[in-house]
């Protein structure tokens, strides 16, 4: 006998920075049993949640995958392809995943720029614009939601003023992708990734990714191969396309219920979903200031999908945290990086995204703040 | 409403390299709904994983977890964290997984050197030995079971040679743990990594990887940084390990379908599971024989997980898997590499070794081949 127990874990109402809440029938999806990575009923899956990621990135792009590991994994993706050593990538840091970005550029060899911000404000198109002018970029890589600020990246024009000066526009859609428009092909974006878990509210485990035509060129007229095997864009594009030669063993359950999720997302359609965020954002937004706490970030460029709230003087705010956890089985995130200490995270995304949600932490939230 | 069905896939009989069937237990566990990958009750599970994890590797390697992404990411973070640019790596070359280590260890910069033999043999001591007085090695990697020959490695002794000559020995074992004795400790091998969709009957999405003290050393000892940021070890190790300092999210119900397949693993007993996959292969091997169906490999070096049939003269080899699948629902492997078109591979692996599954696919091939 093992002398482990029974699987045991408890039910949150997740309303962090990500894992969400995940429906139902997506679980249920997940629980299929297994057929093989090559089987053509998986092939055929394949094909469906390749169209699907499409339909929310909002793209023709048939380089459209998910990545088989987490978000991160998608942005290294999205990285490694399109760097070789000496390539000039321009980063907008303005929270945590923008110096993650430029960390693991920095590692493939790139000479990082950084456009910096502070942590909750977003870049102007005049900024991006003096900095290319100033030495254009193969690369700009902007983070369209920052899960550690909550600031949400305008990007109207981005893409075009990029082109101008000869780069692609990387853009980080972790915390934006079936929460807020991402219209990848509207906007011209070059390449683009997510996560599952946010608000596509899937478990975690795989990084949806995007590359247009112009990036697809990049990677095609590469003078080295990519260090990265696992995520070689070429190696798992043609197991994901015309060919299916076999690269890596697909995390076939995960496919199973992103299929699902994504199928839940056209179900409900893309605008009455970002409504739906936008509209429980506000709600929070609304009961948050009633009880005088402060918004980190300013209401024009506030994220509909992640808060952060300003800890009030004087309050613990791990302990807040932690009684949130214990007697509400709720969690909600802590400040990250050079927010740490001074805010906390609350994700309204996917499946969490709810009257309910919102309703109960409120409640929660004045009790224990007494406010 | 979407246009995509509710998902319905096939019940199959997973008897091929990969992925393996998968007990009932593990999939409930896997539908458990997620929680934070931060949550308390998430780093106890994660605790227990690794012990877990030790257990069926044989090992007290604290550095002992599962890699966020498939047997192909152990792969990789077995290499990229042991090799900086001009590093000595020995490689033997079986088959194809050998092949993909040297290509993988290539893009990482080392200077490759293949230890070649056909593919279905094995390695012996002698001829290590002779590559490493020829030149040393700071990396010796070995298959210790070649998915795509169904040749198992002996592994006795080889760890004292390298380590003689100075070097680490690294296995891969994506297709033994589980299912053959790893004995990481008492062999002293430096660094093993699997994955879970083989021997330990989980869903592809993860790769146990163990790290020895001597790797370890190495790893704490190098002059550049991991080029590859997802898979370094010394941060997805602070995460796993002591400090908890957020990494990627890790995939949450991944993990808990890993701690009960791991469960089940320790409730059957490693001995008696072993023994299990052997009585099963050897009804297997007898019964193929029966009908004049010719072994590739050799009998003394036979992995009981994996046995590859030679497809006799005149038969369509892709035909009578398409068959076994059409119509018995069951899918066993075709040939990969060097051996494409001349041989089926048949995986016994895990919840999938059992007499049952042994008499079903005799009898369907019987049928289809009316031998």
């Amino acid at each position: 006998m093992s002398p482990y127990a029974d699987l045991n874990v408890p039910t949150r109402t997740l309303l962090g920075p990500g894992p969400s809440g995940v429906h139902p029938r997506v679980l249920h999806a997940l629980a299929y049993p297994p057929i093989g990575h090559l089987d053509p009923q998986f092939i055929a899956l394949m094909n469906e949640v390749q169209d699907l990621l499409r339909y929310v990135f909002e793209t023709e792009n048939p380089l459209t995958i998910p990545v088989s590991g987490t978000g991160s994994a998608g942005m290294e993706a999205a990285l490694c392809n399109f760097i070789e050593p000496g390539d000039s990538v321009l980063v907008g840091v303005n929270g945590y995943f923008g110096e993650r970005i430029c960390e693991m550029a920095g590692r493939y060899g790139a000479e990082v720029r950084r456009l910096e911000r502070p942590w909750g404000e977003v870049f102007t198109l005049d900024e991006i614009e003096d900095a290319l002018r100033a030495k254009p970029a193969k690369l700009v890589a902007l983070v369209h939601a920052e899960t550690s600020t909550g600031a949400l990246q305008p990007l109207d024009g981005v893409a075009d003023l990029v082109h101008r000066y000869g780069g692609l526009l990387l853009v980080d859609c972790v915390t934006s992708l079936g929460g807020v428009p991402v219209q990848v092909d509207a906007r011209k974006i070059d390449i683009a990734y997510s996560g599952t878990q946010k608000c596509l509210s899937c478990p975690p485990g795989l990084a949806p990714l995007t590359v247009g035509p112009r990036a697809l060129e990049a990677l095609r007229s590469r003078r080295s191969k990519v260090a990265n095997w696992y995520l070689d864009l070429t190696l798992v594009g043609n197991y994901w396309g015309g060919s299916r030669t076999y690269h890596h063993t697909a995390p076939i359950n995960m496919n199973y219920a992103l299929r699902e999720a994504l199928r839940l997302v056209q179900e409900e359609g893309l605008e009455a979903r970002y409504a739906r965020h936008r509209r429980h954002a506000e709600l929070l937004w609304a009961g948050l200031e009633e009880m005088d706490l402060a918004l980190h970030v300013a209401p024009e460029h506030r994220l509909p999908t992640l808060t952060t709230v300003r800890v009030p003087a004087g309050v613990d705010e791990a302990a807040v945290r932690k009684a949130l956890l214990d007697r509400y089985n709720i969690e909600i995130g802590g400040g990250l990086g050079a927010l740490k200490g001074q805010v906390w995270r609350i994700g309204l995304m996917g499946h969490s995204s709810s009257l309910q949600n919102v309703t109960l932490l409120l409640a929660a939230l004045r009790e224990l703040l007494g406010r």
